[in-house]
């Protein structure tokens, strides 16, 4: 099922993750020059065959990355999505019709059989094929009918970061080429996402805050709910703390029991609708004395406990989730740290995970 | 947002709750009795209209129930289906066309007003709509072009439970009517389900074993995924341990980090193509000593450090998930009642929640 690589101990802890997060800056901006045209000119093949819904397929963290790009094919688009719940074909082989589909799969490898295995069984059954990876050389990449490189060169931490981003940035200018838009809202982000990673110090400090914490709830809603669930991988994957991620609406439908002033509440809230579809959520949550930390604009960052402001005036909202997980990336790492854990070395993960 | 009613407490702790729980055979056999007709009639008039894809939309405990569906719809039916993520309609205003599909939006209440407004907005974009409540007069039911009544009469507890099984068992014979086929796999499941309610005491034993845990993990893989689901929420919701779940394929892409000896883990078995597909994850925990313990069939109990072995000869795979919920709601219940809190009475919960 998954092959178990030794976990690579570095000789500083933490050496691999962050020295893959401070790449972001430059892959968004490789991505942006030398990914976009090709990118564009895939879009333009897809639209010219009007796909009239679109399957996402992915895992782990490319799974938070497809769920950013489900936001963007309904709202900037108007397509009806859905994510793929892979072992009905892998394990039960169910075969739908996939005439007029549009079947995204998302992988940072392009390596695991079960992503290669849905992939392949869904051209097979009339599907548009477009697979997004970091690897063009990948046994996905072949079985696709289309494929997206992200750029993001080498990954050798196995906490995923500068692949998330990359993957965002790119199915973010796919979605672009497809409604014919010029993708204008991204060129500020690697000049952006720079500044956000020069405040270590700042997200050194939040991390004291989480130094016993024995569980954390993230929240969101619409654009950032990718975020808050990519965070919570994060966190989980590298300190090993219990982090739960919900969307505010369903926060209230039963979770937030859970939350009270001994459970540490982050909330990302997007500038924009999705920013104000929270309000009342985070109401909710001041009203129980919940830690609230905002990752979000400057003025949302005031009203909580504690939190991260972001550069939010003049970025679109589409686009904010690109800069959000940054601080969030950094929070895992430095959390970890302070436990005296090493972010390279997570306990038994393999960096291709080989479910079938 | 979301109204607060003041929890209900009852003379005597989890009254309500395990009174509730108590009535699903009987409720089981209405759906069976009363509800099949129905139900069929509504599935054979959605079928004549032929719907290519199918969207569900569902928060909470029914969210679980559309997951369920989503399984039954691709492998029973072969049709491709998504969840709604559904600020995309509510706050963002995209307004897809939804000709040629089904829209299953499934609420306890048919009360949230932002599943209304979904429902509404699905139906005004060319969809075929399908409401499936628990109450035949409620907003959502008269938005939706069809609707199916789930019968589990006024639910009061606010953890759900009785209305949970009815929407699995109702969603599955709509499915079956869809494509013909005669439910049977489910008449045996209404003396099953009173055979595994009474073994209360089994249930009691196994609760001592989290009387103190500060985490769980459950997993499953295919049908048995929103069992996994739905018992975290269930746990949440009543005990507030926090309580994380993953198909078994996304918790070796990342969260089994998290696991170790000090994390139960709660595998559901589901007998059949699910439960094979999780072997392999089954094997790496007992690999890293988690302290696993199984709801399945009597085999794969006996592989575990403990369980609830739950009838599995001669019960369809795809109807087992309504027998599996019920150890795992009674585990719910009896981890709160050991840890002196009150079922019936979760901390800020309310029964309608309205989320817009």
């Amino acid at each position: 099922m998954s092959a178990t690589t030794p976990a690579q101990h570095s000789e500083q802890p933490g050496r691999i993750m962050s020295g893959e997060m401070a790449e972001q800056p430059a892959v968004l901006r490789r991505i942006l020059t030398e990914g976009a045209p090709k990118i564009r000119e895939v879009a333009e093949r897809i639209a010219a065959r009007n796909p009239r819904f679109v399957l996402l397929t992915a895992r782990g963290t490319s799974d938070n990355a497809a769920l950013y790009a489900k936001y963007l094919l309904e709202v900037q688009l108007g397509k009806p999505c859905g994510l793929t719940s892979m072992s009905t074909t892998t394990a039960y082989g169910a075969r739908p019709d996939l005439t007029d589909c549009l079947v995204i799969t998302v992988s940072q490898s392009g390596g695991s059989p079960d992503l290669v295995a849905s992939t392949k069984a869904a051209r097979a059954a009339g599907a548009i094929t477009l697979a997004v990876t970091n690897n063009a050389d990948s046994p996905l990449a072949e079985v696709s009918e289309f494929h997206i490189d992200v750029l993001a060169g080498s990954e050798k931490a196995l906490p995923a970061t500068k692949t998330y981003t990359a993957e965002l940035l790119a199915l973010y200018l796919f979605v672009e080429g497809l409604r014919g838009g010029d993708g204008a809202a991204a060129k500020a982000l690697p000049d952006l996402a720079e500044s956000v990673l020069a405040r270590q110090d700042e997200v050194k400090a939040l991390a004291a805050r989480y130094r016993f914490a024995e569980r954390m709830v993230l929240t969101s809603r619409g654009y950032g709910y990718p975020t808050a669930k990519e965070a919570a991988l994060k966190l989980m994957e590298t300190s090993y703390i219990p982090a739960l991620s919900y969307s505010g609406a369903d926060l209230l439908h039963g979770p937030l029991a859970m939350v009270d002033n001994i459970s540490p509440v982050i909330a990302i809230v997007t500038e924009g609708k999705g920013g104000e579809a929270l309000q009342p959520v985070l109401e909710r949550l001041r009203g129980r004395g919940a830690d609230l930390v905002v990752v979000g604009s400057q003025s949302e960052v005031d009203k909580a406990a504690a939190g991260f402001a972001l550069p939010t005036d003049g970025v679109a909202e589409e686009v904010q989730p690109i800069l959000e997980i940054l601080p969030l990336q950094m929070l895992a790492y430095e959390v970890t740290i302070a436990r005296g854990q090493d972010p390279d070395a997570p306990r038994s993960l393999a960096k291709v995970t080989e479910t079938r």
